[in-house]
Protein backbone atom coordinates (compact mmCIF):
# COMPACT_ATOMS: atom_id res chain seq x y z
CA UNK A 1 0.00 0.00 0.00
CA UNK A 2 1.15 3.19 -1.15
CA UNK A 3 1.42 5.54 2.34
CA UNK A 4 2.85 5.03 5.59
CA UNK A 5 0.60 2.47 7.63
CA UNK A 6 0.32 3.84 11.24
CA UNK A 7 0.44 1.56 14.05
CA UNK A 8 -2.10 0.87 16.43
CA UNK A 9 0.21 2.74 19.16
CA UNK A 10 0.09 5.68 17.03
CA UNK A 11 -3.86 5.48 16.53
CA UNK A 12 -4.04 5.61 20.25
CA UNK A 13 -2.06 9.26 20.31
CA UNK A 14 -4.57 10.66 18.20
CA UNK A 15 -7.48 9.48 20.48
CA UNK A 16 -5.76 10.47 23.74
CA UNK A 17 -4.47 14.06 21.82
CA UNK A 18 -8.33 14.23 20.83
CA UNK A 19 -9.91 12.98 24.49
CA UNK A 20 -7.16 15.47 25.65
CA UNK A 21 -7.30 18.85 23.79
CA UNK A 22 -9.57 21.61 26.36
CA UNK A 23 -10.34 25.35 25.03
CA UNK A 24 -7.81 26.83 27.50
CA UNK A 25 -9.16 30.52 28.46
CA UNK A 26 -7.54 33.34 29.90
CA UNK A 27 -7.20 32.56 33.29
CA UNK A 28 -5.05 29.59 32.49
CA UNK A 29 -2.03 30.60 30.25
CA UNK A 30 0.80 31.28 31.88
CA UNK A 31 3.83 34.03 30.82
CA UNK A 32 5.89 31.66 29.26
CA UNK A 33 6.55 32.82 25.36
CA UNK A 34 5.67 30.67 22.87
CA UNK A 35 8.96 29.39 20.95
CA UNK A 36 8.67 30.84 16.99
CA UNK A 37 9.41 27.34 16.05
CA UNK A 38 6.38 26.01 17.65
CA UNK A 39 4.23 28.64 16.56
CA UNK A 40 5.40 27.11 12.65
CA UNK A 41 4.38 23.65 13.73
CA UNK A 42 0.85 24.90 14.78
CA UNK A 43 0.78 26.81 11.53
CA UNK A 44 1.98 24.22 9.68
CA UNK A 45 -0.68 21.95 11.02
CA UNK A 46 -3.17 24.15 9.33
CA UNK A 47 -1.80 24.38 5.89
CA UNK A 48 -2.21 20.62 5.94
CA UNK A 49 -5.96 20.64 6.66
CA UNK A 50 -8.40 19.15 3.76
CA UNK A 51 -9.65 22.29 1.74
CA UNK A 52 -12.49 21.75 -1.04
CA UNK A 53 -11.05 21.93 -4.59
CA UNK A 54 -7.48 21.86 -2.51
CA UNK A 55 -8.55 25.85 -2.83
CA UNK A 56 -6.52 26.59 0.78
CA UNK A 57 -9.04 29.11 0.99
CA UNK A 58 -7.72 30.37 4.31
CA UNK A 59 -6.01 34.01 5.90
CA UNK A 60 -3.81 33.29 9.14
CA UNK A 61 -3.06 36.84 10.80
CA UNK A 62 -0.82 37.21 13.59
CA UNK A 63 -1.82 39.76 16.14
CA UNK A 64 1.18 40.86 18.33
CA UNK A 65 -0.10 44.21 18.47
CA UNK A 66 -1.11 45.44 22.17
CA UNK A 67 -3.04 48.01 20.89
CA UNK A 68 -4.96 45.77 18.60
CA UNK A 69 -5.46 43.69 20.53
CA UNK A 70 -7.10 45.38 23.56
CA UNK A 71 -9.63 46.65 20.63
CA UNK A 72 -10.38 43.06 19.77
CA UNK A 73 -11.34 42.81 23.90
CA UNK A 74 -13.40 46.05 23.46
CA UNK A 75 -15.58 43.92 20.60
CA UNK A 76 -15.26 40.85 23.07
CA UNK A 77 -16.21 42.95 26.20
CA UNK A 78 -19.49 44.65 24.16
CA UNK A 79 -20.91 41.42 22.57
CA UNK A 80 -20.31 39.48 26.07
CA UNK A 81 -22.24 42.15 27.60
CA UNK A 82 -25.42 41.77 25.18
CA UNK A 83 -24.92 38.31 25.25
CA UNK A 84 -25.71 37.66 29.00
CA UNK A 85 -28.98 39.36 28.37
CA UNK A 86 -29.64 36.00 26.63
CA UNK A 87 -28.95 33.66 29.50
CA UNK A 88 -31.81 35.71 31.83
CA UNK A 89 -32.25 32.49 34.07
CA UNK A 90 -28.43 31.94 34.76
CA UNK A 91 -26.49 35.43 34.52
CA UNK A 92 -24.90 35.10 37.45
CA UNK A 93 -23.60 31.58 36.22
CA UNK A 94 -22.73 33.02 32.94
CA UNK A 95 -20.84 36.30 34.24
CA UNK A 96 -18.78 34.18 36.47
CA UNK A 97 -17.21 32.32 33.64
CA UNK A 98 -13.72 33.07 32.06
CA UNK A 99 -14.35 32.99 27.83
CA UNK A 100 -11.66 34.80 25.88
CA UNK A 101 -8.09 34.94 27.00
CA UNK A 102 -7.32 37.90 24.35
CA UNK A 103 -5.14 39.95 26.65
CA UNK A 104 -3.34 37.08 28.91
CA UNK A 105 -2.47 34.65 26.18
CA UNK A 106 0.89 34.96 24.49
CA UNK A 107 -0.21 34.58 21.42
CA UNK A 108 -3.59 35.51 18.92
CA UNK A 109 -4.24 34.06 15.55
CA UNK A 110 -6.75 35.27 13.43
CA UNK A 111 -8.58 33.18 10.89
CA UNK A 112 -10.03 34.41 8.01
CA UNK A 113 -11.63 32.51 5.04
CA UNK A 114 -10.89 34.02 1.86
CA UNK A 115 -13.34 33.38 -0.75
CA UNK A 116 -11.89 32.30 -4.32
CA UNK A 117 -12.63 34.53 -7.37
CA UNK A 118 -14.32 31.65 -9.97
CA UNK A 119 -15.90 28.40 -8.88
CA UNK A 120 -14.30 25.60 -6.81
CA UNK A 121 -14.60 22.16 -7.29
CA UNK A 122 -16.40 20.75 -4.95
CA UNK A 123 -18.06 24.05 -3.97
CA UNK A 124 -20.76 24.17 -6.90
CA UNK A 125 -23.42 22.44 -4.93
CA UNK A 126 -22.63 23.53 -1.14
CA UNK A 127 -21.21 26.91 -0.95
CA UNK A 128 -20.79 26.62 2.85
CA UNK A 129 -17.80 24.27 2.26
CA UNK A 130 -15.21 26.67 1.84
CA UNK A 131 -15.63 27.99 5.56
CA UNK A 132 -15.73 24.38 6.30
CA UNK A 133 -12.43 24.36 5.05
CA UNK A 134 -11.10 27.05 6.74
CA UNK A 135 -12.83 24.99 10.50
CA UNK A 136 -10.98 21.78 9.40
CA UNK A 137 -7.70 24.35 9.55
CA UNK A 138 -8.37 25.28 13.06
CA UNK A 139 -8.95 21.91 14.64
CA UNK A 140 -5.61 20.82 13.29
CA UNK A 141 -3.99 23.71 15.03
CA UNK A 142 -5.98 22.80 17.95
CA UNK A 143 -4.88 19.24 17.98
CA UNK A 144 -1.15 19.98 17.33
CA UNK A 145 -1.09 22.58 19.99
CA UNK A 146 -2.45 19.77 22.93
CA UNK A 147 0.07 17.28 21.27
CA UNK A 148 2.83 20.30 21.75
CA UNK A 149 1.08 20.88 25.61
CA UNK A 150 0.19 24.12 24.25
CA UNK A 151 -3.58 25.50 25.60
CA UNK A 152 -5.50 27.20 22.97
CA UNK A 153 -9.06 28.88 23.34
CA UNK A 154 -11.40 29.91 20.67
CA UNK A 155 -13.28 33.34 21.16
CA UNK A 156 -16.52 33.55 19.36
CA UNK A 157 -18.32 36.32 21.00
CA UNK A 158 -17.34 39.05 18.72
CA UNK A 159 -18.36 41.27 16.56
CA UNK A 160 -16.78 39.92 13.35
CA UNK A 161 -17.15 42.49 10.93
CA UNK A 162 -15.00 44.53 13.75
CA UNK A 163 -12.55 42.35 14.07
CA UNK A 164 -12.52 42.30 10.34
CA UNK A 165 -11.91 46.16 10.16
CA UNK A 166 -9.25 46.32 13.23
CA UNK A 167 -7.39 43.85 11.74
CA UNK A 168 -7.61 45.56 8.36
CA UNK A 169 -9.11 42.67 6.44
CA UNK A 170 -10.20 43.01 3.29
CA UNK A 171 -14.23 43.25 2.63
CA UNK A 172 -13.99 40.05 1.41
CA UNK A 173 -12.59 38.05 3.70
CA UNK A 174 -14.67 36.27 6.62
CA UNK A 175 -13.51 35.63 10.08
CA UNK A 176 -14.17 32.13 11.02
CA UNK A 177 -12.05 31.87 14.37
CA UNK A 178 -10.02 34.40 16.93
CA UNK A 179 -7.70 31.92 19.12
CA UNK A 180 -5.89 32.39 21.72
CA UNK A 181 -2.90 29.92 22.64
CA UNK A 182 -0.42 29.98 24.72
CA UNK A 183 1.18 27.42 27.65
CA UNK A 184 -0.68 26.37 30.28
CA UNK A 185 -1.13 25.57 34.00
CA UNK A 186 -2.77 22.97 33.01
CA UNK A 187 -5.38 20.99 30.99
CA UNK A 188 -8.89 20.00 32.97
CA UNK A 189 -9.57 16.47 32.69
CA UNK A 190 -12.97 17.22 31.47
CA UNK A 191 -14.27 19.98 28.98
CA UNK A 192 -14.73 23.10 31.57
CA UNK A 193 -18.14 23.46 30.72
CA UNK A 194 -19.10 19.93 31.67
CA UNK A 195 -17.09 20.30 34.94
CA UNK A 196 -19.30 23.03 35.93
CA UNK A 197 -22.29 21.45 34.89
CA UNK A 198 -23.08 23.96 32.15
CA UNK A 199 -23.75 21.07 29.91
CA UNK A 200 -24.28 17.37 30.21
CA UNK A 201 -22.47 15.21 27.89
CA UNK A 202 -25.26 14.06 25.70
CA UNK A 203 -25.80 10.13 25.26
CA UNK A 204 -24.08 8.43 22.38
CA UNK A 205 -27.21 6.73 21.54
CA UNK A 206 -29.07 10.10 21.05
CA UNK A 207 -26.65 11.35 18.38
CA UNK A 208 -25.53 8.07 16.16
CA UNK A 209 -28.56 6.52 13.99
CA UNK A 210 -28.70 3.74 11.25
CA UNK A 211 -30.44 3.70 8.10
CA UNK B 1 0.47 20.50 35.82
CA UNK B 2 -2.64 18.64 34.88
CA UNK B 3 -3.59 16.52 32.31
CA UNK B 4 -1.29 14.69 30.30
CA UNK B 5 2.31 15.75 28.64
CA UNK B 6 2.43 14.64 25.15
CA UNK B 7 6.21 13.91 24.17
CA UNK B 8 7.77 15.79 21.25
CA UNK B 9 7.73 11.83 19.63
CA UNK B 10 3.96 12.47 20.04
CA UNK B 11 3.65 15.59 18.79
CA UNK B 12 5.36 14.55 15.67
CA UNK B 13 2.84 11.83 15.39
CA UNK B 14 0.13 13.98 14.68
CA UNK B 15 1.85 15.78 12.43
CA UNK B 16 2.57 12.84 10.48
CA UNK B 17 -1.11 11.86 10.44
CA UNK B 18 -2.39 15.70 9.32
CA UNK B 19 0.13 15.41 6.68
CA UNK B 20 -0.61 12.15 5.40
CA UNK B 21 -4.13 12.79 5.64
CA UNK B 22 -5.96 11.91 1.92
CA UNK B 23 -9.65 12.91 0.63
CA UNK B 24 -9.76 8.93 -0.36
CA UNK B 25 -12.76 8.86 -3.93
CA UNK B 26 -14.77 5.68 -5.20
CA UNK B 27 -11.48 4.01 -6.94
CA UNK B 28 -9.62 3.63 -4.48
CA UNK B 29 -11.33 2.04 -1.83
CA UNK B 30 -11.06 -2.19 -1.44
CA UNK B 31 -14.02 -4.72 -0.68
CA UNK B 32 -12.72 -5.03 3.12
CA UNK B 33 -15.74 -4.21 5.56
CA UNK B 34 -14.80 -1.81 8.13
CA UNK B 35 -14.93 -3.80 11.85
CA UNK B 36 -17.33 -2.50 13.98
CA UNK B 37 -14.91 -1.28 16.26
CA UNK B 38 -13.17 0.93 14.18
CA UNK B 39 -16.30 2.73 13.47
CA UNK B 40 -17.14 2.95 16.91
CA UNK B 41 -13.33 4.43 17.04
CA UNK B 42 -13.97 6.99 14.58
CA UNK B 43 -17.70 7.76 16.17
CA UNK B 44 -15.52 8.22 19.44
CA UNK B 45 -13.48 10.65 17.85
CA UNK B 46 -16.13 12.76 16.73
CA UNK B 47 -18.03 13.32 19.66
CA UNK B 48 -14.80 14.37 21.24
CA UNK B 49 -14.76 17.13 18.89
CA UNK B 50 -15.11 20.93 20.77
CA UNK B 51 -18.52 22.48 20.19
CA UNK B 52 -19.40 25.67 21.20
CA UNK B 53 -21.37 25.86 24.26
CA UNK B 54 -20.69 22.18 24.57
CA UNK B 55 -23.48 22.22 22.78
CA UNK B 56 -22.69 18.46 20.56
CA UNK B 57 -25.07 19.79 18.27
CA UNK B 58 -24.40 16.53 15.97
CA UNK B 59 -26.17 13.59 14.29
CA UNK B 60 -24.06 10.94 12.62
CA UNK B 61 -26.18 8.56 10.36
CA UNK B 62 -24.61 5.65 9.42
CA UNK B 63 -26.44 4.69 5.89
CA UNK B 64 -26.17 1.05 5.22
CA UNK B 65 -29.12 0.53 2.86
CA UNK B 66 -28.39 0.17 -0.55
CA UNK B 67 -31.36 1.57 -1.92
CA UNK B 68 -30.67 5.00 0.05
CA UNK B 69 -27.00 5.06 -0.67
CA UNK B 70 -28.65 4.86 -4.52
CA UNK B 71 -30.84 7.72 -4.25
CA UNK B 72 -27.73 9.45 -2.77
CA UNK B 73 -25.72 8.66 -5.90
CA UNK B 74 -28.42 9.95 -7.89
CA UNK B 75 -28.31 13.45 -6.19
CA UNK B 76 -24.47 13.74 -6.85
CA UNK B 77 -24.95 12.50 -10.66
CA UNK B 78 -27.64 15.44 -11.09
CA UNK B 79 -25.51 18.09 -8.78
CA UNK B 80 -22.11 16.93 -10.56
CA UNK B 81 -23.88 17.32 -14.24
CA UNK B 82 -24.73 20.92 -13.00
CA UNK B 83 -21.32 21.72 -11.83
CA UNK B 84 -19.05 20.29 -15.09
CA UNK B 85 -20.79 23.69 -16.79
CA UNK B 86 -18.91 25.66 -14.25
CA UNK B 87 -15.74 24.82 -15.06
CA UNK B 88 -15.94 25.15 -19.04
CA UNK B 89 -12.96 25.53 -19.89
CA UNK B 90 -11.86 22.84 -18.00
CA UNK B 91 -14.52 20.66 -18.54
CA UNK B 92 -12.71 17.36 -19.67
CA UNK B 93 -10.02 17.66 -17.24
CA UNK B 94 -13.14 17.91 -14.33
CA UNK B 95 -15.34 15.23 -16.08
CA UNK B 96 -12.26 12.36 -15.60
CA UNK B 97 -12.03 13.32 -12.11
CA UNK B 98 -13.86 10.58 -9.49
CA UNK B 99 -15.46 12.60 -7.13
CA UNK B 100 -16.92 10.38 -5.00
CA UNK B 101 -17.68 6.52 -3.32
CA UNK B 102 -21.09 6.52 -2.11
CA UNK B 103 -21.11 3.12 -3.51
CA UNK B 104 -18.03 1.53 -3.30
CA UNK B 105 -17.26 2.94 -0.25
CA UNK B 106 -17.97 0.18 2.46
CA UNK B 107 -19.27 2.75 5.01
CA UNK B 108 -21.28 5.72 4.06
CA UNK B 109 -22.33 8.22 7.17
CA UNK B 110 -24.08 11.54 7.23
CA UNK B 111 -23.31 14.44 9.53
CA UNK B 112 -25.97 16.69 10.86
CA UNK B 113 -25.77 19.93 12.30
CA UNK B 114 -28.74 19.66 15.08
CA UNK B 115 -29.65 23.45 16.20
CA UNK B 116 -30.23 23.37 19.85
CA UNK B 117 -33.37 25.06 21.47
CA UNK B 118 -32.57 27.97 23.30
CA UNK B 119 -29.55 30.54 22.76
CA UNK B 120 -25.75 28.39 23.64
CA UNK B 121 -22.93 30.14 24.95
CA UNK B 122 -20.41 31.38 22.87
CA UNK B 123 -22.96 31.41 19.55
CA UNK B 124 -25.01 34.40 20.34
CA UNK B 125 -22.49 36.89 17.97
CA UNK B 126 -21.42 34.12 15.16
CA UNK B 127 -24.06 31.94 15.04
CA UNK B 128 -22.18 29.95 12.50
CA UNK B 129 -20.01 28.21 15.00
CA UNK B 130 -22.72 25.95 15.79
CA UNK B 131 -21.97 24.34 12.37
CA UNK B 132 -18.59 25.05 12.72
CA UNK B 133 -18.50 22.34 16.11
CA UNK B 134 -19.77 19.99 13.53
CA UNK B 135 -17.34 20.34 11.01
CA UNK B 136 -14.78 19.90 13.73
CA UNK B 137 -15.89 16.63 14.55
CA UNK B 138 -15.58 15.27 10.79
CA UNK B 139 -12.19 16.28 10.86
CA UNK B 140 -11.67 14.59 14.06
CA UNK B 141 -13.02 11.54 12.27
CA UNK B 142 -10.62 12.18 9.08
CA UNK B 143 -7.39 12.19 11.32
CA UNK B 144 -8.62 9.05 13.14
CA UNK B 145 -9.68 7.18 10.06
CA UNK B 146 -5.88 8.16 8.46
CA UNK B 147 -4.22 7.01 11.83
CA UNK B 148 -6.01 3.56 11.06
CA UNK B 149 -5.28 3.15 7.80
CA UNK B 150 -8.96 4.27 6.83
CA UNK B 151 -9.88 6.34 3.83
CA UNK B 152 -12.45 8.88 4.16
CA UNK B 153 -13.50 11.26 1.44
CA UNK B 154 -15.97 13.57 1.70
CA UNK B 155 -18.72 14.36 -0.90
CA UNK B 156 -19.98 17.60 -0.98
CA UNK B 157 -21.73 17.96 -4.83
CA UNK B 158 -24.72 17.11 -3.54
CA UNK B 159 -28.68 18.61 -2.85
CA UNK B 160 -28.44 19.06 0.64
CA UNK B 161 -32.36 19.12 1.06
CA UNK B 162 -32.87 15.94 -1.29
CA UNK B 163 -30.23 14.33 0.90
CA UNK B 164 -31.96 15.39 3.98
CA UNK B 165 -34.85 14.02 2.92
CA UNK B 166 -33.92 11.01 1.69
CA UNK B 167 -32.34 10.11 5.01
CA UNK B 168 -35.74 11.16 6.99
CA UNK B 169 -34.19 14.14 8.46
CA UNK B 170 -35.89 16.52 10.83
CA UNK B 171 -36.23 19.67 8.72
CA UNK B 172 -34.36 21.90 11.51
CA UNK B 173 -31.39 19.71 10.97
CA UNK B 174 -28.63 20.79 8.11
CA UNK B 175 -26.37 18.89 6.28
CA UNK B 176 -22.54 19.03 6.86
CA UNK B 177 -20.74 16.51 5.58
CA UNK B 178 -21.37 13.05 3.51
CA UNK B 179 -18.53 10.89 4.27
CA UNK B 180 -17.22 7.80 2.60
CA UNK B 181 -15.27 5.21 4.26
CA UNK B 182 -13.36 2.28 3.58
CA UNK B 183 -9.91 0.46 3.40
CA UNK B 184 -7.88 1.54 0.66
CA UNK B 185 -5.61 0.79 -1.41
CA UNK B 186 -3.22 3.02 -0.66
CA UNK B 187 -2.97 7.06 -0.08
CA UNK B 188 -1.30 9.56 -2.22
CA UNK B 189 1.67 11.03 -1.50
CA UNK B 190 0.00 14.40 -1.87
CA UNK B 191 -3.13 15.84 -2.10
CA UNK B 192 -4.57 14.52 -5.75
CA UNK B 193 -5.25 17.31 -7.14
CA UNK B 194 -1.63 18.71 -6.38
CA UNK B 195 -0.60 15.76 -8.45
CA UNK B 196 -3.09 16.19 -11.00
CA UNK B 197 -2.29 20.52 -11.25
CA UNK B 198 -6.08 20.89 -10.93
CA UNK B 199 -4.77 23.78 -8.23
CA UNK B 200 -1.01 24.39 -6.95
CA UNK B 201 0.07 24.45 -2.86
CA UNK B 202 -0.23 28.06 -1.87
CA UNK B 203 2.91 30.05 -1.18
CA UNK B 204 2.91 29.77 2.91
CA UNK B 205 4.24 33.66 2.97
CA UNK B 206 0.80 34.81 1.05
CA UNK B 207 -1.70 33.05 3.40
CA UNK B 208 -0.17 34.45 6.81
CA UNK B 209 0.07 37.56 8.27
CA UNK B 210 1.27 39.97 11.31
CA UNK B 211 0.10 42.62 12.72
Amino acid sequence: MNGKLFTAEEAATLQDIIQQRRDVRGNRFTDRPLEPERVEQLLTAALHAPSVGFSQPWEFVVVNSPIIRQQIRESFDEANAAAQQAFSDRQAEYTRLKLEGILEAPLNIAVFYTPSQGPVLGQTSMPEVGLYSVVCAVQNMWLMARALNIGMGWVSILDADRVKRVLGAPESHRLVAYLCLGYTDGFYERPELEMLEWERRRDRNTVIRQV
